[in-house]
């Protein structure tokens, strides 16, 4: 698929996703399927809710270390641990709380998904079950935020 | 771009997209390029916020009428009413309240992108200039909504 709007070869240099999922074995699955359809950005993972407050928290001081995009495990281990950390970065101060949340999870359940965008993440992603489909959701991902829609700007003092 | 996991081919069927846009020849270039890309949904085309409410309101009534994706223009005619009927649709009872909404405006402004995030938008489109454009858009927009992530139920009483 081409698309004329493309950004510019290096214009993901720079840029940072931040991944917040408490199973190492799937932040190793989402870096190498991002290394492969997003290879300029740089990935932040943090295992616990603790580990992603405190870094936005650093980025207040950092406008350059902000994320465009947060990829949120719901189950941390609860449900409830994901809804908790989705309010707190919904609360942090501009630009950090309009950074745009993609909730991930293994969940399909219809009630998962629908207080997901209730609760306010920009949407709902299940959880790939092999590889091949990781690539194709990060691919799309990558033409969907940085091709096609315009992301908030992560600088401080807009 | 193959997509393993592509809604079945008439998964798209009965479902809609309500557009609410105050110029009609953007209505017209809209639905060319939804019905080129997205062939199987039905528009909902509301020139004012005052249809576009009516219609979701009516929509209480009937959970097989709601639409799965709202794409909202932003300066309706000025910003503030594009703000109101954003907020208006947030405080809608669920499911109507949940639905994504696609921010649309030919501003690229920075304000504006990062205000539309803070009030809830899923995501801020700038409206392409040419038609090939409004193609792609549709074409990643098809595929990030309806084959990658998960949309919300619209039925009510989940």
């Amino acid at each position: 698929m081409t698309n004329k709007r493309q950004t510019q070869p290096f214009g993901l240099r720079n840029k940072k996703v931040l991944i917040i999922d408490d199973n190492a074995d799937q932040h190793l699955l989402i870096k190498n399927a991002m290394n492969r359809c997003l290879p300029e950005l740089k990935l932040v993972q943090t295992l616990t809710a603790d580990q992603a407050l405190s870094y936005l928290c650093s980025c207040i001081s950092d406008d350059w270390e902000a994320p465009e995009l947060i990829l949120l495990d719901l189950y941390l281990p609860t449900r409830e641990d994901g809804w908790q950390i989705l309010q707190a970065i919904r609360a942090l101060p501009a630009p950090l709380g309009h950074i745009p949340v993609v909730m991930l999870s293994s969940s399909n359940k219809p009630e998962d998904i629908q207080e997901a965008y209730q609760r306010g993440s920009s949407c709902y992603l299940v959880k790939p079950l092999v590889f091949t489909e990781w690539l194709e959701s990060f691919e799309i991902i990558r033409e969907y935020w940085w091709n096609t829609v315009a992301l908030p700007s992560v600088r401080f003092g807009l």
